[in-house]
């Protein structure tokens, strides 16, 4: 199938989006908002056939289920998104030049984005909202685990579309197969913008393959540093908060790195981490610095693939080093440049590690559970970058615009 | 041959950059430029031997020729990058939560970019300069043709930095074969950012090939749509300034698009293109108005090769329409993104040519030859970008750092 018909209807139903002002697309985000209300039964009961598809012991079953809570949280969420401001026509630099040239660089949104991710249907909701606000079409390409949920998804927000005179194909949902999304990674004529949501796998097969632009967004292989001046109690709680407050997100913990001179504080930074029934892989200080002071059962040698693992469970690795550089050079080797943590009391050696690590959030004495875009104060999250380019760390709604200079003049010519 | 070493030994040196400050990174760039004067004997030496492989006639000859005088200006121009305001470091975004917890959205540099160019010697100055006080190492992959010249200024870099103190890697340059580009494309490891600066089949080799975020420069297909409502006298003054005051850069317009209501105006809005001897390629309705009134030697039917081509020559080709809409309609069709004009006198019209028109720079009785990074303020420019990810139109210093969010805690969790 010849999806680029598709692709040049989504490009054209972009421009009406685009002459649409903020009020409009508001009510029609509150319209989608009540939609995933009054339509529930519809996209509940296929919602129900692709969890009949897959066994409920699979981890993705419980990110698949919809239920009408979460249909109520992702109607207010919708509503939430109408009430922010239109990051469009923002004024980002203006100047007027001595021959009175007039220069504006503003904010604009990038046309049609394309959006790549697996099993989660309240993606499809979450992601329309996003780009319709920034007055982007978007082009959904969503998991087969869940084409009926999707598809029942994309006909509530048809339905509103329509209704509000808006052309449907503003946002698009294609079929569920490899064949769309290598169609999709190679429409550079129609579509301006690729974000993949998912796996590292996901996100590695869109790097290798797109020749669009491209945001990564993700994976998160996250580190602490517990600095040979680091506090203890402070320590316990912020590597207990990064690893527990919720394992299945990409901003949780994976590895601790401990300075050796800390060793005897080990048992005391992880004695929280017991009641969540976290498994430590513990390299041999660590290791012989725990034994008998952390329960057995939870207590594992380390072993090399334990490093630069996302575990996305409650599960930790545990690195000892000598020196601060020695920590430095363990994330840069392992990291995947998401968040990074040092725990100090030492401003020096916390500046040193703002500066030398190359990550898209770093923090000092606090968890990295805070990489979010809600907290961030951005007022919605499209994703999590982890490249350097455009966007780096949460995404609101400014990071999926662009801008374009206006030039205003009066026959003016350059010498 | 294999790179990847020597991309390590660049992604090393990078750290030794971003620790240095900004005066230090002034004293090398000055240093540079007054060692491109010294040392220039066997740079020149270095590049008649380039000269010596190549035919006069070949148009590249007198972008790969270097001479005193241009090595001067060479000198100006990275004593102008040492004066400017260093763009790492800037404070983006800066918030406290009500936890107290501070963050801070603040620009750094990427760490390693790799820059593709072709004939052109004096880029690997301009771009070192940039990079360097950006505090991003390079990596400069240039043109076979320019092969010895550009040994001769990576020696004199290599010396520069060396007595400075600086690990000579910030500024790497490659083999000029089309292995080391192959190789720098899937260097993801080591490399942050691609920008290729030359012609169109470079820029889609980077683009299909690169597995590493790219930033697209160059390609400008350029009109200038004269209105209805437009200005005889400013519209002539406009179409001879964006076409003839420099033929052989990207913002140099290549067609005219003309409202059938004015052509009778065609013959006037030409007429100063005579002087220039600019060959015009019109269509049917364009050619009629023409016809006995330009130079029968510089008027020729247009062929549908001549609408979508880059000329870099003075060749123009003019496009009739009976709308607005068939107007914007050939501009989305033919138009690189680059620079469109606009010539009316009713702002209505005006805005909504800014509106439709997707570019990075859209004029209003003004010429696309404005677009430049001096003249839009920017201090200096590396290039000029016809996508949308990052930086759109001229890039300056600050399009070439990306940023880190920096969070301080003093042992909060997140709830």
């Amino acid at each position: 199938m010849d999806l680029n018909t598709t692709f040049a209807q989504v490009q054209k139903a972009s421009r009406q989006l685009q002459a649409a002002g903020d009020e409009r697309i508001n009510a029609l985000l509150k319209g989608m908002a009540d939609a995933a209300i009054e339509q529930q039964e519809s996209i509940l009961e296929a919602n129900r056939e692709d969890l009949a598809r897959m066994s409920p012991d699979n981890p993705k079953y419980d990110r698949l289920k919809l239920t009408p809570e979460r249909l109520h949280d992702i109607a207010r969420d919708m509503r939430k998104v109408a009430s922010l401001p239109s990051p469009v026509g923002r004024v980002l630099k203006e100047s007027t030049l001595p021959n009175r040239l007039k220069i504006r660089r503003e904010s604009v949104p990038f046309g049609v984005i394309g959006v790549i991710y697996e099993a989660r249907p309240n993606v499809s909701f979450d992601v329309t909202a996003l780009c319709l606000k920034s007055q982007n079409a978007c082009i959904l390409k969503g998991g087969s685990d869940a084409a009926s949920t999707n598809r029942a998804i994309a006909a509530t927000i048809h339905d509103v579309l329509q209704r509000h005179g808006m052309d449907p194909h503003v946002a698009e949902l294609l079929p569920p197969t490899h064949e769309a999304t290598a169609q999709l990674l190679h429409a550079d004529r129609y579509v301006d913008l690729i974000i993949p949501r998912g796996s590292g796998n996901l996100i590695r097969f869109v790097r290798e393959n797109a020749t669009i632009p491209v945001i990564e967004t993700g994976a998160g292989i996250c580190h602490t540093y517990f600095d040979r001046y680091g506090d203890t109690a402070k320590g316990a709680r912020i590597i207990h908060n990064a690893k527990t407050r919720r394992v299945s997100v990409c901003n949780a913990m994976d590895c601790l790195i401990i300075h050796a001179a800390r060793l005897a504080d080990l048992p005391d930074l992880c004695r929280m981490l017991q009641d969540s029934h976290v498994t430590l892989y513990a390299d041999p200080p660590a290791y012989s610095a725990l034994q008998g002071r952390y329960p057995d059962t939870l207590l594992q040698e380390a072993t090399p693939e334990d490093y630069g693992t996302e575990f996305l469970d409650y599960k930790m690795a545990i690195k000892t080093v000598e020196h601060m550089d020695g920590a430095l050079e363990h994330i840069r080797h392992y990291g995947s440049r998401h968040s990074e943590s040092i725990v100090t009391e030492d401003q020096e050696r916390a500046r040193r590690f703002c500066r030398e690590t190359d990550a898209a959030c770093v923090y000092v004495n606090a968890p990295t559970s805070f990489t979010d875009g809600a907290q961030f104060g951005l007022g919605a999250e499209i994703g999590i970058s982890t490249q350097k380019l455009h966007a780096r760390g949460p995404m609101g709604l400014e990071e999926i615009t662009t801008y374009k200079w206006l030039i205003e003049g009066d026959g003016q010519t350059r010498p």
